[in-house]
């Protein structure tokens, strides 16, 4: 009657895809995550620049599971494992595995930078993407009663961090919230003052994309009102500033931090073995060396592909998942564990309104073009029928009507009075 | 250039509405609240129920004053008055009037009970509304790993305490919410743990309706699942339990408290004259006694309609801010203030899905006629034009499918971090 267990850390993209690869398996999954909603991470920035509500881009784990029969989940943190009684150790008490899959993802990396870390807001998960979205609107409310013009400026300095995907696409998103949506909640709002700085330490945006599609969502941006400041590193920042490595300060109030990001803290947790980014080193079967009943996938997984390490991408993710509960099925048939082989669809970053940069194999596509694609494929993706249909209601009014009627700000719902 | 300036305190039903009867008046409209949003009350408790997101019930004050062109908005908190110089003091400076409204609501009233106070739910703004649904949520998932029987049974164990309408409207969802949709996310869930209660001090539910229909909705709440409790007086509440006037003691982890309410602080905050709940008392003009030009709608006005208060609901809340909005024309014009008169439109509740009761002048409506009866009358004034979309789509989800799928337990958004 005891079936072997199978523990999976994490409800990202990587455990979910493991957990739903393991279906109709002699097993029993319990999927283990701190929060109790699976996140749609592409759409994050949208809920930071008030076009989504959270519920528009999470769902309950327990709801995706459902399907799954052999599936159950447990809310807890992963505080540790003792490898060798299999156990792994969560705040929630102890859970005995046969096999343990770790998913537990990524976080933002401030390169142990203090001032950093104290002033900026990441942009990772849903609170603080809704944190984001919070400090936005207040800084708007507040430089409306503010007379002093450069603490005004100050306060409509919005710096955005790092020029990869993430960046791009929150300061195009940033840029057109304000232009096409405060400003007619401002009226009296000397729209000169509001500036948009997207900065990236390299030479270019996108460094990930081809050269031609870099210089398009650039340009892209630029035409939306974004300051791109390329080769501009960091290196202070106050409440009220930002101090850049060659000297020149940035009057900005607030700094969005999509520049750097490394594993969960869970790796080191467990005192694995860790590569770059902190991630956990793994053979190419995605196992543990010396544990191989302990698997790693998705971002907090260091696999290789031809000695370059994989990106923190939700296909490798996804394809990892997939890999890994293969595995565990050939394991249990008395097969042997293969190794993993990434299969590249593509990438691609939109900026905003009818622009977008797409590179799938040999196609690359930007603007228009690009926009759709992005469209299509995040609208099929979106994570249920529901969902999509709000989320293009939503969609379909920020387009049509440039408004975006959630930017609500939140005070933090208060902890369960215990 | 300088036009008399009128300054209303509070966003609600009473205070949007003054301000919208006073579009295209010779005069400058402040609006003050502690929220950047105004918020449809009538379904915080879907928002509870994990039916409805935030942003489908709540609208951001700056875009619902557009129109108006004469109105700002300040978010801010009322500290004080100084009616000699005629200030309105605020956490983010003295604001000058010539015309003073206050319209700053209702809150929950303990009546002195630091037992409740401490452990109790309140349902009357959106942070609470948010703060339940977490909870609830929790409790599920706690028991869902907790050994202990009776533990389990408190932590399943709801009582909602207030048999007016938002305790029923309340304990209807809730019913639903875990017969009709929890009950597929936890499988192995012994649904005999799971109980309901409603506790009303008085003998019967909805005491503002006529008697057939208190009937009626009680029948309902019962075939729901509902477990009804009258004469029923809370005296303490502890963690996991509640203990009753006649010495009755119920296991319940989870207290909601709809049942008793009483005007905002500001009246104490000013030193105002306060009646009943504490609420403000008024002329029948809406003004305040020695003070003219200053005005009290919605549930912190103690306004009397033959020697009776006025119920704090929404209708009363925004006949009111038209009049005073029609008044201030008046004393412009060289006109004197005359005394306001409630029209009554009717009262309804619902019950959950098919059911609910509505009594409109003779006309008494209950089950599926009363049911269709309050969605139409909400869905036609839910805020707007998207979130009415919004909101149909995640009803009929609901409906057809049994199914809520914003069932997420979001943390505290944090501050923003200065």
């Amino acid at each position: 009657m005891s079936r072997p267990r199978v523990v999976i850390a994490g409800a990202g993209f990587a455990g979910l895809t493991c957990a739903r690869g393991l279906k109709g398996a002699p097993v029993d999954v319990l999927l283990v995550d701190r929060n109790n909603y699976h996140l749609f991470t592409p759409l994050l920035y949208q809920v930071a620049s008030s076009v989504l509500d959270p519920g528009e881009i999470a769902r309950p784990v327990r709801q995706l599971i459902r399907p799954l029969r052999n599936a159950d989940f447990l809310l807890a943190n992963v505080t540790g494992a003792d490898f060798e009684k299999r156990l792994l150790l969560t705040d929630h008490g102890a859970l005995s595995y046969d096999y343990l899959v770790l998913a537990t993802g990524s976080q933002s990396d401030y390169f142990g930078n203090a001032s950093l870390a104290r002033h900026a807001f990441g942009l990772k998960n849903l609170d603080e993407g809704l944190a984001v979205r919070n400090r936005i609107l207040m800084r708007f409310e507040e430089s409306r009663w503010t007379e002093d013009r450069e603490r005004r400026r100050s306060l409509l300095t919005f710096a955005v961090v790092g020029g990869g995907p993430t960046g791009v696409e929150m300061a195009g998103a940033l840029s057109e919230l304000i232009n096409l949506v405060l400003r007619k909640d401002y009226r009296d709002l000397d729209l000169d003052l509001v500036r948009v700085v997207l900065l990236e330490a390299a030479g270019s945006l996108l460094g990930t994309f081809a050269p031609p599609l870099r210089d398009a969502a650039r340009m892209s941006l630029e035409k939306k009102g974004v300051e791109v400041l390329l080769k501009a590193r960091v290196e202070d920042v106050t409440s009220g500033s930002i101090r850049l490595s060659d000297g020149h300060e940035i009057l900005a109030s607030t700094v969005i931090w999509t520049a750097g990001v490394r594993a969960s803290d869970v790796g080191a947790t467990l005192s694995l073995q860790l590569g770059k980014q902190a991630r956990i080193q793994v053979l190419p079967t995605l196992q543990v060396p010396e544990h191989p009943d302990v698997f790693v996938i998705g971002d907090i997984a260091g696999a290789v592909d031809r000695d370059a390490p994989l990106p923190m991408l939700i296909p490798v993710a996804m394809q990892e998942g997939r890999k890994v509960a293969a595995t565990i099925k050939d394991l249990l048939s008395g097969y042997g564990a293969t190794n993993f082989w990434f299969k590249d669809p593509g990438i691609m970053a939109t900026i905003g309104r009818n622009s977008a940069v797409a590179e799938l194999g040999p196609v690359r596509l930007t603007g228009f073009l690009g926009w759709l694609m992005w469209l299509f494929v995040h609208l099929i993706n979106v994570i249920s029928f529901r969902s999509r249909i709000v989320v293009l209601v939503n969609w379909a009014w920020d387009y049509l009507f440039y408004d975006r009627p959630i930017r609500l700000i939140l005070r933090a719902a208060e902890e369960p009075p215990d």
